[in-house]
């Protein structure tokens, strides 16, 4: 009898498996409990006290308070709410300041600002080790600028930006400032009263929640208008019937990791260093993209004259999902965005991939990885 | 031991059950197979067939092809996504059509394009019978106007409004028709070619399917840009993580009701006669809003004299939930502006119910609700 190959999942930076403490809470709210939480009478009543306790919980996780957390179907209807509505927030100020390796709900949002509304969109390089640079950033920086919008973790090459001191110079600017957190909240520990921004985005998938979730932290007194209109949920800022059952299970996800968060960090980085030091015992010629604060369990590798979506479908046969930094059609290589801010010699730029890791991957998983890759690469 | 109090839920048009099928088509989702349908490895390969195959599903269900079918987080999201991005459609009519009677995600889109682009929008008025008369509607269009938005069936009252007469007008016009439909699919039989509409909004959880889920048909070749940019999901259209789970448990939901749309619909029409005949013996002045082709789980009472808001909550002690149509606070009663559309006598609309049934209520909900009405209108 044949066994059953084992899946090795290492692309959780793509979406994460839904916590089963997270599925447990959500499953009543699928169930018996399905009222309409905006509604007036007693079997209402559960529901709403469950949203007022997923707001203050996941308020705690990033250190807002309750009636600054705005839940949205997930990370891009958050970035695009910020980007799109910050045309409203200073009239005189209609330029975006964001940097080159955002995620493209940031970049086509901004597209879509150039686009239909002549708005300027200016797009800061990172350095050689995938970081915006503070000084670069505040020479590039002025008055012109309504909105800065600066991720917190890179999602293909795992690098941690300085949001806090850009968020600072971007204040002494005038600009209201916003973090794409969709790679970090749940991740690492981040308080957005000591980063001092004003808007922040995350997604429940990113972190062991459901799919079709997410928030947005609007600081208290900024007024941002809604981008979704209608009914009065969501404190009159997001309308639609609320998603209890998503949002519950989005709470519960994001507390069990923030309660683990140190256990978790430990033991991704010991996987990362696990890997790192697998595949140097390879001795094939490769790059870690990103140097500096960088996120342990997203790892950007590229091997040298390689191609990376080959590496992925012989992962991929052999059980194990990654990603790639770029993707062929017929007749080209696609680099992506990020590996192109990062000026790789192109031969290491198209032999990229991701390996990212969650706390569910093991030893053994690595092992795994390191043994393919070495096979696939040695041919 | 006291009995526990048996809930009665006739608010169906607020929210409704979700169905056990659709939840067991999701669980599947939620737990092993939580790929991101994007990625392209073999273990996303189930996620993005049940995408495919859900988007067919939903798209035979209205007859519309898979392509014209958008996932979105919801009617509200749909409604917002066609009202705001009308802008860019006919750029030299910029003028919106719509009815009083609309949904709010329908008229505060509306006013949030009136405050932020300076758009005009008219609302038409309705008959005494809750419809948008179709000359009347002639009469007002223009080339002015590059977008009517009118309702299928009304939440409150439950008429059913001439789309189809009203889309052959607006096109006459070479005006974009767009149907919030959230109340009418899953319900009544309907057919987006034979309305000939460009565009029509869903909700799931009003056809017993999940929260935080719904779409947006776009007739092929209609250029409305997207409201939400990012990844290439949803054919370029939507973008954002695809939320599985719920489409899959929408398309279940969907086709579940549809395959059983004559029987539900006789079953609802016997308990709102059941209903009528009941209030009728009760001898207690009342009017029925809302007459001619009108949804019959969507049942709309005034009664003379009385407070709609203290039914609500002396009906909720009782374990019977319901909805008004106006509510007070402590110094006005607010009446609902669908019920003031119709113009009643303020005396009859303060007193204003909905008592909103699915296939699953019972001749015994329907005798639990007249009695307690009568208890409570008698004294």
């Amino acid at each position: 009898m044949m066994e059953k190959k084992r899946m090795v999942y290492a692309d959780n930076a793509a979406t994460t498996r839904l916590s089963s403490y997270a599925l447990e809470a959500m499953l009543p709210w699928l169930r018996a409990d399905y009222a309409n939480a905006s509604q007036p009478y007693s079997f209402s009543r559960n529901a709403r006290k469950a949203l007022s306790k997923a707001r203050a919980c996941v308020a705690e996780c990033i250190g807002a308070d309750p009636e600054e957390i705005v839940f949205t179907s997930g990370g891009t209807e958050s970035d695009n709410w910020v980007i799109k509505n910050s045309r409203f927030l200073c009239p005189h100020r209609q330029s975006i300041l964001t940097s080159q390796i955002e995620h493209h709900a940031i970049l086509r949002a901004c597209e879509d600002e150039e686009k239909f509304f002549g708005r300027s969109v200016l797009s800061v390089p990172v350095d050689g080790c995938g970081h915006v640079d503070c000084d670069g950033f505040k020479s590039r920086i002025s008055n012109n600028y309504g909105l800065v919008s600066i991720m917190t973790i890179n999602n293909e090459i795992g690098t941690i930006q300085p949001v806090q001191e850009l968020c600072s110079i971007a204040h002494e600017f005038g600009c209201y400032f916003h973090t794409d957190a969709v790679q970090a909240v749940g991740h690492i520990d981040l308080n957005v009263k000591d980063l001092g921004v004003d808007f922040l985005s995350a997604s429940a998938h990113k972190f062991n929640g459901p799919k079709g979730i997410g928030f947005l932290y609007i600081r208290k007194g900024v007024p941002l208008p809604s981008l979704i209109a209608g009914g009065k949920q969501e404190l009159g800022m997001r309308a639609g019937t609320e998603n209890v059952a998503a949002i519950v299970g989005m709470a519960a996800a994001l507390q069990e990791n923030i309660e683990h968060l140190d256990n978790n960090r430990t033991h991704i980085s010991s996987l990362e260093q696990h890997l790192m030091f697998g595949i140097k015992n390879m001795g094939i010629e490769r790059l870690r993209n990103g140097h500096g604060p960088q996120y342990p369990g997203i790892i950007s590798l590229s091997f040298k004259g390689k191609s990376g979506e080959s590496i992925l479908h012989r992962m991929d046969l052999m059980g194990i999902c990654i990603s790639t930094g770029s993707a062929c059609d017929s007749n080209n290589t696609r680099i992506s965005h990020v590996i192109n801010a990062l000026n790789l010699d192109p031969e290491f730029a198209k032999g990229t991939i991701r390996i990212s890791l969650s706390k569910d991957n093991t030893f053994e998983d690595i092992d795994i990885i390191v043994d393919a890759l070495g096979r696939i690469l040695s041919t």
